[in-house]
């Protein structure tokens, strides 16, 4: 992180901007906490239990958040801790959400550095859901453990086996979408910046107007492909280029999601050209962009969406909890749930039909477990429990309905914007109170790390014996 | 039904409305029809298989509304059949929606009949959620089968049994309630009708201003005690009476039931005192109603609680999900489901730290078997899709967010209001679009007999062999 911080330090310093310095402090100060973390574990096997897994998962994702926050609040930006924190946590859980105006006028280290940290929130979450979550049981990801890890504990050395096959697709992907950015007619830097926060679907842009500056459908076009790209499931993507050319359309978890973005992209579209007059061809590349921005989770904005009407509204509303694939960098319920969901109570209801007969739910031609029924189910539960209080605390921190509800919908989601006008596509998370902020970054960690991984540290009987 | 039809005829007739035509006729239509099903089933044996239960239980509901609908109209209230089929629905399944105004000067009859409606839906619906949904094993409500009728799929003859014990229970506790109404200072006419709509959980009025006409604390609190007795398990009082008189306070769903209300009451009344500067007294009066007829499925309303701010908006959403206890006549996803998802999650938490560990979900002192796990969570998967299926649908229809979200919970939890301009404490359904009166029927009959009673009906299998 330390070496990563130095990147918006070098561009800083080439337009002579005094940032620089924030950056290089920061990197120094990471730099000597990591150090101190490196040389006091020095010697020790690598070797870690499953509860020193859960701690090291939520402390280390805490930790990279608070070193993070160091360059926004040494930067010459007048940003309080809080406000600093807000932006760090929203970056690297890939959420999105910004308590920062004047994007267009801010130096490149900044803009660097809010990209930067998304796009490692990305690789480090498509990491720990295919390396680490399997392994800790979380949510019913056991569903994705592979045959050969069932009996190990040994967390670490598969980590890094499985991070390399994905970290090089994570570049090239990057570098593709980069690429198209440039050609579509976006200069190299806004390029770069935005290939970094679409693969991540994360959502930070280098303007207050979001992706929506450039006013481009080839633009448009490259983004929604990206962010889809980026809600794919990476493990198929290392399976394709290994010679499995058929694992990505093979998948039910990608079919499910595909016709799930294409039939609510179809009846955005449709809603837009009947009740707004929206000609087709703008209603479809808007219905696209903002309808895979919302359940991807990236959080671009083209246009305010909040002016499309209720039924738009109520849409984006529920498109935030579905989330994209697991093993991806999009966030929420993930559409593997529900499908899981979906076949057990399809199986339910069989066995109402025929109490004593047998009927087996199936997720992507296999049985599943009751084990993983009912962790999905467990996960279910609790994410809209933690979704009602989120938005509960919100309310008694005085903010309206729509705030409440959306704020942490799109929090525990990881999406970015809310709805209306706070805090919705046309406005900013600059304007809530900072108790909202705290409960928000919360909600974001909540979220990121699939509820169970943060919750289980708040278990008494976890830290006995 | 059609002997009940003559209540409001022969008030009608007293004072000279012509009304009493309009219920004598729908007496005589209902009278027809039920005496052909009588004399056409005449003879054989009523036995029923749960197929036929399930057929029999949803049909029956839909026809009571059909049939209920007939005098709306008849009478000369000009209402449209959409119009009379919601306001009976909203009746019999105890919900509470209106879309009639005007009703100060509402002769005698309509208001006796719209009382009605929700009088006989209470009691039917607790003889449906005691003896008929869990033999069907609905949800999760086979947890309340009892010993003896494990294997019978004689469905009928236990039903009439329990009935009749329920059925005294209830005619007592609305002749109390009722009498505490009038002593409290309603007229007899206003006491017994809104008796009957309290022990129902059910909310109409005789007054368009709900409750708050009387602006009569004693009334309040009469109401919100009544409420909260009818929205306790039924059975439980028969036990009690019986001589088991710890029933009621040693039942788990009890327990949790009067925590959950006691907290929420609590903190509306502190969010009343601190943010709207009401005087302690006020605020608990207000606070203990509304949260109570809320979260009972009641919608009786004594304010506008619109204007508490976003955080009763947000925490009145949410109650309204939660319902009260099964067995009772309130609606909702109800208390001893969240018990068993608590429980659920709570095993799952204690597996994650010992994978190997064997934990076993516990309800009231019992062991919860993984099929009632099962049925209640796929039963809380089913409600929260349903109900995003409902507000995409309203908003299809034209409506705004607060009204589309509010509107699909209220139907759905069998509430009564909603939440905002509209269709809030302080609006009428009337304003709404005919197809939305609609959806918000089919909801309020999915969510009164528990989802699957219905859903199944629309699955293929269930018709073949």
């Amino acid at each position: 992180m330390s070496v990563v911080m130095a990147v918006p330090a070098v561009a800083d310093r080439m337009v002579n901007n005094p940032d620089w310095q924030a950056f290089a402090i920061s990197s120094l100060l990471t730099l000597f906490a990591g150090g101190l973390l490196i040389l006091t574990n020095r010697g020790r096997a690598v070797v870690l239990s499953v509860r020193q897994a859960f701690v090291l998962t939520t402390a280390s994702w805490a930790s990279i958040a608070a070193f993070g926050a160091l360059p926004f609040t040494f930067a010459e930006l007048d940003m309080s801790f809080t406000d600093a924190l807000f932006e760090s946590m929203s970056g690297i859980t890939t959420t999105g959400s910004t308590v920062m105006t004047g994007l267009d006028q801010a130096p490149p280290g900044i803009l660097l550095w809010r990209s930067l940290l998304q796009w490692m929130g990305g690789i480090g979450i498509i990491v720990v859901a295919v390396a680490i979550l399997p392994m800790l049981r979380v949510g019913g990801m056991q569903i994705f453990r592979m045959e050969s890890s069932d009996k190990s504990e040994k967390v670490m050395p598969r980590a890094a086996q499985i991070a390399t096959g994905i970290a090089v697709v994570y570049i090239v992907l990057s570098v593709m979408c980069a690429g198209a950015y440039w050609a579509a007619g976006m200069s190299a830097f806004e390029a770069i910046n935005h290939a970094m926060t679409t693969i991540a679907t994360g959502g930070y842009s280098t303007s207050d107007l979001s992706v929506g500056l450039f006013d481009n459908a080839t633009i448009d076009w490259v983004a929604t492909g990206f962010m889809i790209l980026g809600a794919l499931p990476f493990v198929l993507y290392v399976q394709t280029v290994r010679g499995r050319i058929s694992a990505l359309l093979t998948d039910s978890q990608v079919q499910w999601f595909l016709v799930i973005v294409g039939s609510a992209v179809l009846v955005m579209a449709l809603w837009l050209m009947t009740t707004r007059s929206v000609p087709m061809a703008l209603a479809f590349r808007a219905s696209s962009f903002n309808v895979v921005s919302i359940i991807t989770g990236t959080g671009y904005s083209t246009s305010d969406f909040g002016q499309w009407g209720g039924f738009a509204l109520a849409a984006f509303f529920l498109l935030m909890f579905i989330g994209g694939c697991a093993g991806s960098t999009s966030c929420g319920i993930k559409v593997f749930r529900f499908q899981v969901l979906y076949a057990t109570a399809k199986v339910q209801i069989a066995r109402l039909m025929q109490p004593h007969g047998v009927f087996i739910p199936y997720y992507n031609r296999q049985p599943i477990s009751e084990e993983v029924t009912s962790s999905v189910m467990g996960f279910f539960f609790l994410f809209v429990i933690a979704f009602a209080m989120l938005a509960l605390l919100l309310g008694l921190l005085g903010l309206d309905f729509l705030t409440c509800v959306s704020g942490a919908a799109t929090a525990i989601a990881n999406v970015g914007p809310g709805l209306g006008d706070v805090i919705g596509p046309a406005g900013n998370f600059k304007a809530l109170p900072d108790g909202a902020k705290w409960v928000l970054s919360a909600g974001m960690l909540l979220g990121r790390l699939e509820l169970f991984t943060v919750l289980i540290l708040f278990v008494p009987a976890f830290w006995r014996g």
